[in-house]
């Protein structure tokens, strides 16, 4: 198992790491307001977007560079460690300087030369599992950042597309299993992508924990009816702190024996 | 919520409901061993199939007749009540005798004829999701059954067909949280269909208890190398033992509340 | 490759054979009219369901005997053979009496009790291919009819369940060329459940033609906006007999070789 | 319906355009033997590959900058108009002065950034359907270049995965249908891709024709057993002679109407 040391966070230990944050930045006080308070409820790392992969051109897509400076701030500001995502190679160094972690997301789990740039930094990559991806397709991919030599790679199972008639994506609890066994890397789980509704992500951030995730990346938002991306599935700010306490309560069980 | 009660079990209630035994019924010496050893554990339910499904023929096919003989040893000698599966409505005056509850397999959840026959009994069905078989399509064939007037219907979420390289089915639990909303039905989920593990059976069952299942239906078999029916994912006589001490610390967090 | 003869058709031989007719027999003037023209235009087979496996208990589920006495008038009046699908193992017996085939439809593929019973019998089974059925599964379904001694099995695909945002189901023309190799028996393809639009039945059908099916069962109505079951993808008379003129020249041509 | 002009061929008009040449440039010698060939044949552009997007690191990655100047030396000697893949945003530029279209691949359909580069020139784009796209998420990855001013757009059917035990994909040919009506862009079928067969890939081709693709992109090889890229799928010079025969009969016919 491989555990990836930033500051004074491992990833891949008996801890497990949520990082918390809404889908998109989209104002200073609007990051720092869920950054304070995800922290309070325990979360150690913030998770906003700047670049957003959308489906429609027409819908937001990030601040960009604006947002990586809020990120900036938002990590001076509370000591959250930060991550988030990567579109593009031309934007990997630029990213570089403002993040602890680069996040790929699930439309580019194949990008190649995307993968190959980041690869070439020594900062953490979470690459989040293509919709449709076979877990050997998967692996495959991420053999693309360790070729370069970077091996703090941190898997995601987010969703995949499969019968849903209910919720956005199917959260597949059995690829957590199967990865942590079919590759060392630490496993997260993302219960947001995962249902896609508000009502479902506390329960799926349960099942996340019990099947043996390292860690969580779940969306909050102060005010999910005015997020400008993905609020369906964003949980406010004190569900997350309920939440997060109902995750304390059982990762601590015997049955779990982990910690939050 | 509909409320199933049998003997002193209610199912749907706040207590989940374990159904554990062997894929097929094999011999009396082994249902009774096992039956007798999952009851000590905290089941309340032995399931064991004496008509199996299998989709090769040259599979072994069940015991029949005499299988259900053994299932009424059983109920004899334990005090368990038992489940087991009618593939033909022209088996359903035969089985009525010796089950407590009919279970339909995802093979047959939308044999239509089976389940008017069964609907025009009144004993519970427990019927599975099809592995391709979006809610919808599920809901609207168990109509089937509660057009003849039996509303006692279980729902059973036991893995889909998805992406699958490692696990033999990918285990839905997004659809155990959405059938709690679409349905009144008592929801269980089958761990042991949803992972075909045995390594991943236990994780499964703490997933589906955590998401808000209402029961699980669990093979265990007493020499799981043996079994003349899906051996690779039975628990055996001891895992189930332990599982079930985990699952019972698991239900009575305050963050689920239930117990077992 | 495995002839199937019957009368004077041949079933995998260098003639396509074309079934056709309605969804479900309504009434004798409709089948009768459906019949007729069905036969001017080409077809060798009457098609027509009197037992109809529907997704919703409420919705037409046919005529029954009433529509078995319906197809021996057709037969009687026609000449041509029919085939109606069996859905209940304690219907073979009867329906053998009027039909030339079973047809096992896609939801009771894995039907073991019913494949059996058809499989005690001497006549020629079309067993549809499950929804969500890998090929191997399917060939390992209809060996539960072979085993019983019965080698007349005709396949059939029906379209899959995959990411149809548009059609009913995705037409799987490859697996009609895999079938022609993994088997030895004769395969159809349904372009109209293959699509479930009656703007697309007409060049799926070629598709099927031109990839290598050995027949098509094609649904015909004649009026499909006043059709009890599925009259979207009903074609009409004329349509049906435009799209023979269509197919006759295609299979005519030296880049496909055979007639209809 | 649109129609893309460049130089005298026209894409999306009745005459059904031909795209052929091997999976990835290896060589000139094997591109010009190969663009020869296919040339002779009928077909009026080659495809070649100088950057592939592979699934394994470890596989082939192809030529770069040298397989883009085999290209112009192909363009140059037989007058054929080019196709080749650009994997990333930065590259554009460079594969501009060489290509006369762009293709973007199925793992790139959602490459935002690089979506928006290509749209930002002035000459034609085939965008390949993902994986597993339905097919409004795909139409709606096409508007990052359309709403760059570019409305060249070709879109391609190359197969999903689905259920597949045989083909590597499984080719939806209900989606060149379902295109057809939902956009005005022309359709391509891609036959190697959605078989990944030799011995399919001329049925398949078949099938695309005869449901409506506006053109055809197939691999071909001088040696196919010695290719460095996906020999499995690629057809011999012969078999593509032949198979343009059977085509060019076809696409005449009264039943299809178009030429080749």
């Amino acid at each position: 198992m491989s555990v990836i040391k930033i500051g004074n966070v491992e990833i891949g230990g008996n801890r497990v790491i949520v990082a918390a944050g809404p889908c998109a930045i989209e104002s200073e006080e609007q990051a720092l307001t869920i950054a304070k308070s995800v922290q309070k409820s325990g979360a150690l790392i913030f998770r906003g977007g700047a670049y957003k992969p959308r489906t429609k051109r027409s819908s937001f897509q990030g601040l960009g560079e604006k947002g990586l400076e809020i990120l900036e701030t938002v990590k001076r500001e509370t000591g959250l460690l930060v991550i988030t995502e990567v579109m593009d190679p031309r934007d990997v160094e630029k990213i570089y300087r403002f993040t602890d972690f680069f996040q790929i997301g699930s439309r580019s789990f194949q990008n190649f030369p995307l993968l190959i740039e980041v690869g070439k930094t020594n900062k953490p990559i979470m690459v989040k599992r293509g919709m449709g991806a076979k877990l050997d397709i998967y692996l495959s991919a991420v053999e693309y950042i360790t070729a370069e030599g970077n091996e703090k790679v941190i898997l995601c199972e987010r969703g995949i597309n499969a019968l849903e008639t209910y919720s956005k994506n199917t959260l597949d609890v059995n690829a957590i299993m199967a990865l942590k066994t079919l590759s060392t890397f630490p496993v997260f789980g993302d219960p947001s992508h995962g249902t896609g509704r508000n009502d479902m992500v506390g329960r799926a951030a349960k099942a996340c924990l019990v099947v043996g995730a390292d860690g969580l990346l779940i969306e909050v938002h102060n005010n999910p009816s005015e997020a400008l991306c993905d609020g369906d599935q964003a949980l406010t700010l004190r569900q997350f702190d309920e939440l997060m306490t109902e995750l304390k309560e059982l990762a601590q069980t015997k049955a779990i024996g982990r910690s939050i």
